[in-house]
């Protein structure tokens, strides 16, 4: 059995502090090279996701882990993980079963900025 | 004249309060879909990146504002941005000069994580 603590000691991560957290940034993105979203992750999250292979944030704002998909289905299966060159975000690749945006939207990242701020959605809604 | 104040309010963000600083988090792309770099932006070098079309972050560990490649060279000129649902996130698609990341690479992402954490470089070394 694989021992995780040991498995993201190698991987050399620099936690930041944020609100009394340990904290990496997580970026996920589909084999498209979409990239479907954005969360942190706290050493517990990882720890689950590496376990799972499935991925799990942290929560800032509910204070907790949380599994993608764990309401909508919508599970993000791992396939790939890079690490930036300072150890403080980590770029997974992942299978996205549906769609990664509670609004309905594969990506996060559906609203275009204009020159104005404003912003207008983009793209399939699925729900 | 633009009004930066204006366009950054129309855009509706949720700055996050670390270390004393009001920040978002900004994910840099190119537009063949290459994730180059993530840095967090306060406001400032958010509204320099709007001005000047060049992306400019804010340095968490130097606390300061920086306009990405002005010692190396290696700048990057804002094509679109992106805003993710909650508005924490930025997606910036840019023309990068040069590689993005200072080691020597076009993304900052070059490390890939393998079953026991340990991370290997891959890809082109510019430099």
């Amino acid at each position: 059995m694989e021992n995780y603590n040991e498995v993201i000691k190698n991987m050399n991560l620099k936690f930041r502090n944020i609100d009394n957290n340990k904290l990496i940034l997580a970026i996920t993105k589909n084999k498209d090279n979409l990239v479907l979203m954005t969360a942190f992750m706290n050493e517990e999250s990882l720890k689950k996701t590496l376990e799972t292979g499935y991925m799990h944030y942290y929560s800032t704002s509910r204070k907790k882990l949380w599994r993608k998909g764990e309401e909508s289905g919508n599970i993000q299966k791992v396939l790939n993980i890079y690490r930036d060159c300072d150890g403080d975000a980590l770029l997974f690749e992942v299978e996205q079963t549906g769609w990664a945006c509670h609004e309905g939207y594969m990506s996060c990242f559906h609203y275009e900025i204009k020159k104005d701020g404003n912003y207008k959605a983009f793209g399939t809604k699925f729900d």
